[in-house]
């Protein structure tokens, strides 16, 4: 197929590399052209605008935030102003619920398609095809670019016909990881009272009832009490937090824990945490127990 | 060794089964003596009282709280009366920091050592000597014991030398369970309301990011939204978070999220849930969502 | 003084009258004229537009939210085109501190002047001229409009050079209500609970310790169980929660009884409260006591 | 009436020597001698032991927690074992429900009569016999023993024939209190880093919303951020907050501001306010602001 790409980070570069290796012809923009150009010699079109990679059968964005979707969908030579009519906008972005929903209506508007496709994984599973990709969206749509979307990622999950659905679910991923940092951090100021060394805690509980990865990750970064440099900062935590209770919000669905996790961010923000890595949450529960 | 054991339920009778593979010489007791006579086919001697279980170099607790504890200990020609100077009581219930606390001082002072080692695991890996052992109390009495302990687990956690920090450790472990349940309950209680089947979230979940095994088994509950019969009864959950915030009361260690749990807890015993299973805790944010 | 009045409702009439009594030269608007019509009988002149009412020396705004103030401000003809320069703009709506701060500095660089006042009290104290104003922003602005909140109110507080700290302590009220009515809920859960009459458990409570009218009223109206017809409707509660909440995010301060009363909102507008008194908060307790 | 007495501190002597006033014939025990001659001076008999003072209708206990109650009366020589049939112990300590409930029930099986009858108001309102009287117990030892209620406050509610629920209302009255701190904490932290100066902002909300002194009090000394020497130690709210929970847990009721407030407590406890005033909690929120 012939498809855009636009947002070239560490997450958008892989992914775009994957659909050039699948056989797409693909047409990226990147506002800094030199990571643009790193994708050309491995077969990239570059456009110079975000409207010039919209000329094909779909177009892929993977932003940093509502704004810079906003911008680059509504702006002038934007996305809704070049894409051709039945040609699809998938949106890969963690963005908020109320914005996928806007997009969803103006493009169907504009008689274009939309699918709400964020995923999961690092950079270093986009760049390898392990991603998870969970879509939404009208399924006509949906099963139009389902090829697109195999060419990325190990799996996609097909989740609603409702595109916003699958940004909820990708906002319900990171609430879940703060409430994990959370919970060890609770439990750590708590054995770590009693006297017990964290690290051989983080053994006894990864030994037994939490093998998951996110719970050795997390818990050996707040054992060891060191959060910079950041592998996901503070603030953006902040950011993915207010998103879920903004979703709970419209949604009326109350979130306590979501509430919690949203004033740990601000105390940890409030007290020089801007720099750190959003596991610092996980060390307010022993400050608070007096911790030096 | 020479050791008894009190306390015959699904997890006793496992471990002192373990005991007598093991080559031990065990003298089981339990209130209902049927139980005990099933282990006498296997190699035990039953004793009449608790006292008559003392008479080794060890006598092993496995009880359904304080007060059962509490009882077999102090009573008459109970365990602290009838223990040999220089023996052991290892304690592998989940008990209070407190009475364990207590525990340690009392058998100090009568010669005694005490040694808690309360377990990871259900019945089935009792059985079959797939436990974790969390151990705690002065070295050198749980150097001595540590082939018995060996004996009835995969692995051995000698955690520190204060007895109760080893009940600290285990009491965090049904509180983070109790987090992941309550975190599920939240992310459904979201998703569901955006239109996403709560059983396929479950499975993006588990494939994604949180693989271990108590993710799927709660979230499968949750989901299902079937809490009877009980696995482990809510009236279990409120126990033993009560436990933990009990412990972080002494310890001074505040836990938002473990007195969030508490209220749960109540508000589900308090609308019919004394007989659920205690991941009906994970239903009541869905509930407080509407959801009918 | 010639001054420009927006927004005529409860609130609104009572002040513009005010100001005609005081001798101000008052032009007033409302989107619906009649309102417009009652004040003309006292000598107001009418204009027909927001910006007919901004030829004189200040205009005030008293609307319902964000949006309607945002509108009478930046729209076409709106006030910050119609305003001369060193005129004044007094907001005393409730808004959120995000606007305050951009009308202060949109006004600012029109030249022109902007003091925020809101304001303390119901229709009735507007009406009798007994509110109390909080007013802020640069304080020759301030004091040049003295005389026109000394006519409308009983005590005029200057809280700041910073015009949205008056908005803050405006929303820092309506929170302050907010955790009364909770906790009279919770209160009155547990000792109604224990057999005591609500309606007595008050009158104790406020012979005693709380003699203050907002927990005779409040708590009447819980006792009581009965929430419609609405005096302050629970979306509007929500709304003023989430101004203190956004406030808090933008300064950085946790606010975690704010949070608490966010989701207590959001459970009751997700079960049937859209149209009940903001007071029906203080019925969750009880509810989730298993009270029927 | 004759009448004995139990417990002379700030509270007991004032409410001892308003029933000396009123002409009953009172016999006072304390542990401190020399608080009980002080009052032997105005007309008491002096007990030797707790047993010696309820020779008569009635003996009043007046003491510090549970365990000192527990004592008095079920000790050696106490009460139980000393009150004639049909004479009423009159418990105005502030004590846990499970006592007071275990109090009735014992008395009962005695013969004896049970009256809880605690009391809203400080030391120099018991001196004046101003105090407020929560009594609850059977009607008729109730009333049979209301002249003595009469001569020591202004005012007796009678609210249960269950005496407990009397010391739920009495728990209730410090959990509002507490409330109170934590939300003007909240605010003043809110409002602090807006710019606004605290005791201003006090004055505005006490003028408008809050008359009620409990708020110009605790506010003063959250302003001032002077929280030593302590007027009522945090120690002891958190004992309070503890009893209110406990209640809530017995009776099913959750209460989440009540937890809240638990961890706020504990925070403080544990970062160096043993001896500070309890309103120190309404500090943490500031605290947690980033405030030096």
């Amino acid at each position: 197929m012939q498809v855009g790409f636009i947002g070239l980070g560490h997450m958008g570069s892989g992914i775009a590399a994957n659909l050039i290796k699948a056989g797409h012809d693909v047409t990226v923009y990147n506002r800094t052209r030199s990571k643009a150009e790193a994708l050309a010699s491995q077969g990239a079109k570059i456009a110079e605008t975000p409207g010039d990679a919209c000329g094909g059968d779909a177009v892929f964005t993977m932003l940093a935030d509502d704004n810079a979707v906003s911008d680059t969908v509504y702006g002038d030579g934007g996305i809704l102003a070049s894409l051709k009519k039945g040609a699809a906008h998938i949106s890969s972005s963690t963005i908020s619920v109320d914005l996928s929903r806007r997009l969803a209506q103006d493009h169907g508007k504009a008689g274009q398609r939309y699918v709400a496709a964020p995923v999961f994984g690092r950079p270093d599973a986009a760049a390898a095809k392990k991603l998870f990709v969970v879509a939404a969206g009208q399924s006509e749509a949906v099963n139009k670019i389902s090829p697109l979307l195999d060419a990325i990622g190990q799996r996609t999950f097909k989740i609603s016909d409702q595109a916003e659905a699958a940004n909820v679910v990708k906002l319900s991923g990171n609430f879940l990881i703060a409430t994990v940092i959370e919970s060890l951090g609770e439990a750590m100021a708590l054995v770590g009272k009693a006297g017990v060394d964290k690290h051989q805690y983080l053994e006894v509980v990864t030994s037994t009832l939490f093998g998951a990865p996110v719970y050795k990750t997390y818990g050996t970064l707040i054992a060891g009490g060191k959060f910079e440099p950041a592998g996901f900062a503070a603030p953006l935590g902040l950011k993915d937090i207010g998103l879920a209770l903004e979703a709970g919000h419209d949604l009326r669905v109350p979130l306590p824990l979501a509430s919690l996790l949203r004033d740990r961010f601000l105390t940890l923000l409030a007290n020089g945490g801007e720099n750190q890595d959003w596991s610092a949450v996980g060390s307010l529960a022993a400050k608070d127990a007096g911790e030096a």
